[in-house]
């Protein structure tokens, strides 16, 4: 038995794998299962469940390295990232939807049909929107990211519909507070305005402070990924894609749960230089989302931003 | 100056050449200009201004050979049909989509900027849906055909956001009464209900009476096509795709014009036997559209399903 987690050594991708390599997902990894990270980077997990390829998943010849029959489950989280794949469209379509579809093919190859957690993202929507979004409204993507992420949500829909995979699309919320170091995100700032001033450091916030976001704490995350392998494929319907859920923050109150949990000195560390280019992209994101199915479905949100915060703090001092 | 049009000799693509050359279009195709026929057979159309290309556009060369900086306008009508596509999954993806992409991307590396104009469909809608769709409403593809569809709807779209080309998609309601012989497409009776019975022969119905179908004729597709290549792409705004403006009428409703305009003894050559694989892809399709967007930018409707079948009769008899 065998889980296959592609970005496996990325943030979210290392803390998946920690999370099911734990007991209490060991109806996931039963006794005896592996995981295959498979990144660009070793996995940094250290592990004897674990064993990290490393090569390019938009690489034909390494995706169908890491899939076999004994191959149950599949966490696709590989991305380039919104930032560098506006820069660099067809890297973009390369990683973000021509690695998808292999990973599918090979999937699909296998006698028994495995289950596929993908992670997608808010950023399919923008344009014109409702307050609140709901389940159905159309992505209207302003960057390449969230138009291959679209593409592959549409595909694999479609390739559950046909039984070729067991589908579960998980659009993520901004995941704040990230840690580690900024990246080419166009949602990086949503992290460093905490996570840097919180070390002590000065941090930059490039969109105005009205601005709101649909923002997830990593252990949420993480939970809600996990959750989302164990559903019964058939309790999603036909609708196989999922907002999952997140809190609906603006910038100006992330910033007083900044003061509050790490005082006034933290706040004033941030500085105000506005960036057109993460505006652009950050601006035309859905800030609140209807989660009533997902809450339904079981899946987790968290409590407030104060305790995202402070459950980063709590992190840093582990 | 070049018009590229793909599905050539097809129906739609042969009728939509026809118009191209008329007069009255020669705003798109001044004097001087050639129109470029891609289809598998030769296109029908017999004209000193029409070049007839002869290959599948699924194959890059063929793509390569069609397109030059001359280019200005490309009308992308060829594809595999539902049925089929639901059929044989591998075909649909490398025609509905990945020919599309390659036609894409030989337009992308003009130095001049091609309008192109794409025939998607209704298909791409399924599930719960409101009784008459919005412009909003996310597709929910219950057949391959219907996701590749909007995968390349998507694909359009941020080609055009990215100013690669000037992307205008026409979801194509469901043509009726089209001319000729039935085909793969699950909307295949929609016109042989009416086409078989008013030349004398028997034809099937193979779903329920009360299924609402969102119909237009062929004249007023061929002039929405016209229009959309003649629309400013700025005017579409960040959505480029329409829904484009169909009459919602009930099967007995159809059948009931058939009557009116053929007779009874018509009427009394369509039976019905049910078609479950016709009914699971037919049924899933929405009947009626808020159509207030694709008015106002100045698309077309037709009056009401006795007119279009009157003109089918007229048709017939030229």
């Amino acid at each position: 038995m065998k889980i296959l987690v592609t970005g496996g050594a990325g943030f979210l991708g290392a803390r998946l794998i920690e999370a099911l390599l734990a007991p209490t997902a060991n109806d996931l990894l039963p006794a005896g299962g592996t995981i295959v990270s498979a990144d660009l980077a070793p996995c940094p997990v250290d592990d004897p469940r674990v064993v990290s390829h490393t090569g390019d998943v938009s690489d034909p010849a390494f995706i169908a390295s890491l899939i076999d029959p004994s191959t149950t489950l599949v966490y696709h989280l590989a991305a380039v990232v919104s930032g560098q794949a506006e820069a660099d469209f067809d890297l973009g379509m390369r990683v973000n939807f021509d690695a998808t579809r292999t990973l599918l093919e090979a999937c699909r190859q296998q006698a028994q049909t495995p289950r596929f957690v993908f992670a997608s993202s808010l950023a399919v929507f923008g344009g014109p929107m409702p307050e609140q979004v709901p389940e159905s409204l159309a992505p209207l993507p302003q960057s390449s990211y969230g138009a291959q992420k679209a593409m592959a949500e549409l595909l694999i829909n479609d390739y559950s519909r046909k039984g070729f995979v067991d589908g579960r699309v998980c659009r993520l919320p901004t995941i704040s507070v990230r840690p580690g170091k900024p990246n080419a995100a166009a949602s990086s700032f949503a992290s460093g305005i905490l996570r840097e001033p919180l070390s002590g450091e000065a941090s930059n916030c490039p969109v105005p402070l009205d601005t709101r976001l649909w923002l997830s704490s990593p252990q949420t995350v993480i939970d809600n990924l996990l959750h989302a392998a164990r559903l019964d494929g058939q309790a999603l319907g036909l609708r196989r894609t999922l907002n999952l859920p997140g809190i609906s923050v603006r910038v100006s109150e992330m910033l007083d749960s900044l003061a509050r949990v790490g005082g006034d000195a933290a706040r004033a560390r941030v500085g105000f230089e506005p960036d057109e280019r993460v505006q652009r992209i950050v601006c035309s994101w859905p800030g609140d989302f209807d989660i009533e199915r997902p809450l339904q479905l079981g899946f987790r949100v968290d409590a407030d931003f104060d305790s995202v915060v402070k459950a980063h703090q709590r992190d840093m001092n582990r």
